[in-house]
């Protein structure tokens, strides 16, 4: 089955108290892309760049099965950049800087080509662009997911809602579903939002796993326990992007298959978050991937069989 | 098998978003023992109260098959008492009054009956305290486990380093891991305190659920996803008190059993905090108990049938 991707291909300087890097490969796409390539070998993306994007990055991207009829190159402008500092527990950071410019006003054109896509998955960007996606589909997909950040909610609640309403998945962490439904906890956070529009939520809780909630049924996925988290940036993205990827390559879209897609996310999150940017990912093999899935079997397994009182 | 339980048997006074109390029974050691009861059938309770105890809880432990023989009633005396307020979001709480009365001078004498006891849950109480109990034994019980708390980290770590040498099992929360250890990293922050004493350690995360760490092997237990968390108090005590009542009462160190364990500690722990104190505790059935583990079975159960890529 086929998966498009809506996301940043960017430039990211990232700065954690491990080190420190120059302008590196990023962006929401990005991370997306590489994450699903596990899984899904029909991808396709609509994204935008500058003129000084590397084609090695984009050779690479095609070589992972990546269609990219749908990336726009603009001569004469600059990719997306931004570059930020962890602070020492890894779980907060301050952006640095911010430019926007391919993204300011990107207009997301669908080719031809992309019509009668399978799944969907929208990364992190301006609501407004993520609907204009959906709208330019002929055809429904048979699951459209999309991710979205605070900032949204800070500046454009009305058309977040209005986005929120034609989507099947969202993906959230724990303090932007707070702030989304205005619930402290986190089982009333999931029933505000999943009346909003999506049928499935899943909030990301970082070092400490996710929840996955769909009508009355919660799933809680664990984090596997990491000696050094050496770079989160994209972990979110990858995660959402193995869990995509797992969902358009079994075709399922049930409950069950979706536990198995949230294992399969954090699994490859896990390596992400190992060296800075795209590099762990870039290093991986099914083998690798496999082993991971192990662990995390391990890691929850358990099996209740005396009962005694 | 037989479970000594060392802790404070005591008077809480709660203020919560959701109401205040006045005075009822609280202290670690009720709490340990009522959670413990709905596995374990025979208990013995080394602790102190003041002449003000009300014999009626008295008795109702003692109806629930725990011994009282080491609980000394001391006449003229009052029994500890601690009064707090929790904050809006349940996770922080502010101490009001604390009386020490009768747990000031408290010299946990061992009645000949105890002695050749099979497990051991010394409740947070000082370091000190808690070692003798382990020093006046006169046989070495098949497992002993300790909670302690950070602030007896902040005024007598030497102390509580030397009784964490003594035992096999450390309960502690996140926090307290990463000041005891001086490790962020929970992974490492495991090895370090494995390194002072205890074979197995427990990182109880609240809603985030629960780490069990032996040698190289880690299990991660989810904590129930509730719509409200009515009040915290004692819901540690209820956790390691349903842990070590279900390790009595199978008489099964193994990992794997503690990971039973666990779950069955997380579920007692899930109703504590449905009602003010022990009041929940008092209303269990073993039906609704055993629903509570398929829940927690539930929310973590999955398959990787299908491998692809």
């Amino acid at each position: 089955m086929s998966l498009l991707i809506v996301g940043s291909v960017a430039f990211d300087a990232i700065e954690t108290p491990f080190g420190k890097t120059d302008k590196i490969i990023g962006g929401a796409g990005t991370f997306i892309a590489l994450s699903a390539s596990n899984y899904v070998s029909d991808q396709r993306i609509v994204s935008v760049v500058g003129e000084d994007f590397p084609q090695s990055m984009l050779d690479l991207l095609q070589a992972k099965g990546v269609n990219l009829d749908g990336l726009q190159i603009k001569q004469g402008e600059k990719t997306f950049f931004w570059s930020g500092r962890y602070h020492n527990d890894m779980n907060s950071r301050d952006t640095l800087i911010t430019e926007l410019n391919v993204l300011e006003h990107f207009d997301p054109i669908i080719p031809e080509a992309y019509q009668g896509v399978d799944y969907v998955m929208l990364g992190n960007l301006s609501p407004q662009v993520q609907r204009q996606v959906v709208e330019r589909l002929h055809e429904r997909p048979k699951l459209v997911a999309m991710d979205t950040m605070n900032f949204w909610m800070d500046i454009a609640m009305d058309d977040l809602k209005q986005t929120l309403a034609l989507v099947d998945v969202l993906f959230v962490n724990d303090e932007e579903a707070r702030q989304l439904s205005g619930e402290y906890s986190l089982v009333k956070a999931a029933k505000v939002i999943r009346a909003m529009g999506p049928h499935t939520l899943v909030i990301k809780k970082g070092e400490h796993g996710a929840l996955l909630f769909q009508d009355e049924k919660v799933f809680f996925a664990p984090a596997l326990p990491l000696e050094e988290v050496f770079d989160p940036t994209g972990a979110g993205d990858t995660f959402a992007g193995g869990f995509m990827g797992y969902i358009a390559a079994t075709g399922d879209t049930s409950f069950n298959n979706m536990k198995r897609a949230i294992i399969a996310g954090s699994a490859l999150a896990s390596f992400c978050v190992e060296k800075f940017g795209t590099e762990r990912l870039l290093d991986l093999t099914k083998e690798a991937i496999e082993a991971r899935i192990e662990q995390f079997v391990a890691l929850t397994d358990f099996d209740m069989v005396e009962t005694v009182g």
